[in-house]
């Protein structure tokens, strides 16, 4: 069943995802993310309220010419005309009419204690102002979408008036009422319920545009797609205010995987994981790795015990292939590792271990060995494949990749004399080591002593090996293991440092914070520079 | 409708919740939120494998001298037998019935490809299992709960093994099947329908437990409820494998506030908010400001355009009253902390604040005031009630309590010449003070900056307030803020320290750790020496 074309997969994040607390787009981002968008396939891109704020009415000018998409259309959103005024005068309801977009997505009280308290008018003028944008604007040769706000609250206090706005907005030539849980606190048997009654008794046709505040956004939206609306709104990676949006990649990858509607381009759905990704980079709100279908952690296993069955049949222990979304089965390496799961990672990483030959079972048996007793330690590998990776390749190859030969380090923090509260103390780090034949030995600053030593040791392999002027250390996490015995714990540390193309995540482990840190950077770099061919 | 007692809200944070990737919980850590758990009142605490690893069986060891519970009954998770086996002589059941928790739950396959490919043995056999264990353990005086694992797959292909697991569980003994969706695939409707046949056909007393892979987990709860289900399983902030499971306190949150079914003791739900951030401070997992009900985002309104229409009647713009989970309606710009909070928090301290004083309406005002400035630069004092105190001390009295002023510090962290892996550096600090009309001079040394800080900062205030002798730094966490930004990103620090018979917490931030650290450590001996009356 293709439903391209007759249903919608209509994206807010510029819009409505923007309201998230923290976030902020330049114009320059919302382009990207539109780009991002269409690369995914969906049908309406709203891109903000062209009139409202500067930012809005530039974004829409600079579509013209910088957006050339292939599969999205953009909507305009903004509000009906004024109490008391006429659409065809409203300076507002012209910006719309005139952004370019072409499709205009017009919000209405459709609750009638809002439009008596929130917006001030009559429940008659409410109407007018309905009935006399929505015409203006068709006439005007606009597809119109109306935005029903509060409309399940409003159909709860209110129903025959709230019916009469979805009416008056469809005789008036909009295409569809986007039914919106403003509030956010349906669950998904009554949205159904609502859905079901507004489809049988206007006939108008529905969308559904839901919040998370109870955590079924996803599945409300599923239920009014089952009780009739063939409007899906949502925002890239559930961002929006509050609790967020309906995250529509998940509702996209639950209609066409789960539900066998085929809502994008054929194809398309794989680029959810990418798409979700690239827009987290735009907007810097780090991407939760518990993501449904696209997070990191999404397809990740614990291997071991089970590792053995998933090689007969992973379906046994996944909802779905990963490959549908564009992401990956991830096998963790935990503690748990057994062989065959050393054996999968490898592979995974681009390893033939080969545990049928003698040597291949030896190699796998050291590797397993290592990486229990380093675990044992505290470290983990779980979340650093880089430094699996180097361990791997020592194992194999015999040695450990090696690019520098460290002699010393020093890192001193101290209070400065005149100092603002907060910034009383820097840190001063001093790396002694050998690269490529030479000694050096370098100074580093930093407003901590990782910092310093990053720095340092950077400056230091950056005179034999320039490429890692490229590498940058873009996360830090810290985690004191064996909690309870206050600073004298085993520290555990992770770094991930990127090249600007990719990232990869080292560990290091011990009783010093400083030098767990160190071990890490000095993995870090290390693997870098394997990448790089160095 | 009283369900409480009928119903089961059973919390399996400790097990299920502990697989998330890169979580790892001590014996303290599980039982520091096992009594988290209790103060919110869920029913079941499912604390993990006994026997399986030698954690969990130090859990359920100190469990029993350790945990007094109020509201909830521990739990112990497992295996049925081994194929083959008999129960009453399997050391693995043997652990389980041992555990002191006097509640088992087993669990076991229902899906036949699963017996066949990942169990390895005859479809016969498992029901044997499941028989002979679950009749042991009830013989044994223990309550049985069966984990149906992989069900609704298992139902899917295979019904009537999938039901005959279930059957033969309850007739040895089990008092309820927890229908398990593994791998997480399902939705609402599937569960619902899935939940009414097993009911209908079986008369087995119906448990639920969800997986969030289609981002429906809760509405899958909830569904499974509706068609029948009378025990919930699910994980504080939804942690768990892969994309997390149920988040239970927005199950809890929907039945209570959405449904009208009372499953917590009466006034409990008020602890979800702090009883979630706590459990995450625990876990030291960053907390997503957008989750449901608890999230510090989920009733933060963008200030300006509606407030007026917040001000004549909040419930046109919130789906639920935040006070009833122990959240707050916040205006954007500001942070966390209201009036009242500071107001409830002083009296909690045994502060009265008496905000009906003139004086006492402007102290919480400046309280407020100071905590908002606070949090806005990353502090935190949810988990930190000494350093609040101290704050508040400060605006009662007009001064911080302060018992020596530190000059200087400085802390050396670098290699040691002959070193053994892992004991490669060592720390060593210097501290300058006055404390008891005298100047220190003092020296430190420590396996780490904090350590050496610590070590010379105690000696150099010893001399004058012997009392510290007794202090102890008994646990020291660190959080980057703001990942992303490398090393260069702020750092908060918490850090406990008891006398022996008291602990408390204090926090520090800063955007050089060591610097974070120092505040932290100044504000716990500070709070123990006023504590001791000095």
């Amino acid at each position: 069943m293709d439903l391209h074309g007759a249903f919608h997969v209509y994206d807010t994040t510029l819009r409505d995802g923007a309201q998230q607390e923290g976030l902020s787009l330049s114009v320059a981002d919302k382009l990207t993310i539109a780009r991002h968008l269409d690369d995914l396939g969906v049908g309406y891109v709203e891109g903000g309220w062209p009139g409202a704020n500067p930012k809005d009415t530039e974004f829409f000018r600079r579509a013209r010419t910088e957006l050339s998409l292939r599969h999205a259309r953009l909507a305009a959103f903004g509000a009906t005309r004024r109490a008391g005024a006429v659409a065809a005068d409203d300076p507002g309801v012209a910006a719309l009419r005139d952004s370019g977009a072409g499709v205009v997505t017009l919000v209405a009280k459709s609750h009638a204690r809002h439009v008596e308290l929130a917006l001030r008018t009559t429940l008659e003028e409410n109407l007018a102002m309905v009935r006399d944008t929505v015409a203006h604007l068709v006439a005007e040769g606009q597809q119109v979408f109306l935005d029903a706000e509060h409309f399940f609250d409003g159909y709860r206090d209110d129903r025959d008036y709230a019916l009469e706005v979805l009416r008056t907005a469809a005789e008036a030539g909009a295409e569809l009422a986007a039914l919106c849980d403003t509030n956010g606190g349906m669950l998904p048997g009554w949205v159904a319920d609502v859905v079901h009654d507004v489809v049988e008794t206007t006939g108008v046709r529905v969308g559904i545009h839901c919040h998370n505040d109870t955590g079924c956004a996803v599945a409300n939206t599923l239920a009014a797609v089952d009780a009739g609306a063939t409007h899906v709104q949502g925002t890239v990676n559930g961002y929006g205010e509050r609790t967020g949006n309906a995250d529509l990649v998940a509702v996209v990858a639950n209609l066409e995987l789960k539900l066998g509607r085929q809502v994008l381009p054929p194809g398309l759905l794989r680029e959810a994981t990418r798409t979700a990704h690239a827009v987290a980079e735009v907007t810097n709100v780090p991407p939760s790795s518990r993501q449904p279908y696209v997070g990191t952690s999404a397809f990740a296993h614990k291997a071991g015990l089970h590792a053995s069955a998933v090689k007969v049949d992973p379906d046994l222990y996944q909802h779905t292939d990963p490959l549908g979304v564009g992401n990956d089965m991830r096998l963790l390496v935990s503690d748990m590792a057994g062989r065959a799961s050393i054996e999968l990672k490898g592979r995974e990483l681009g390893f033939d271990l080969d545990a049928d030959s003698p040597e291949g079972r030896a190699l796998v048996g050291r590797v397993t060995e290592r990486v229990k007793a380093l675990e044992s330690r505290g470290h983990t590998f779980e979340a650093a494949d880089a430094s699996f990776e180097l361990l791997l390749v020592e194992e194999i190859e015999g040695r450990r990749p090696s690019y520098f030969e460290v002699e010393s380090w020093r890192v001193i923090t101290e209070t400065l004399a005149h100092a603002r509260p907060g910034e009383e103390a820097v840190s001063e780090a001093t790396v002694k080591l050998r690269a490529g034949g030479e000694r050096f030995v370098v100074t580093g600053e930093g407003n901590g002593p990782v910092n310093a030593l990053d720095a340092a040791l950077r400056a230091a392999i950056g005179q034999a090996w320039p490429e890692v002027a490229t590498f940058e250390l873009i996360d830090y996490k810290v985690r004191i293991l064996d909690q309870g015995h206050g600073t004298d714990a085993t520290t555990r540390v992770l770094i991930e440092t990127s090249d600007g193309a990719s990232s990869w995540v080292t560990v290091g482990v011990g009783a010093n914070v400083v030098e767990a840190s160190w071990a890490a950077l000095v993995d870090g770099l290390t693997f870098g520079l394997r990448r790089h061919g160095a």
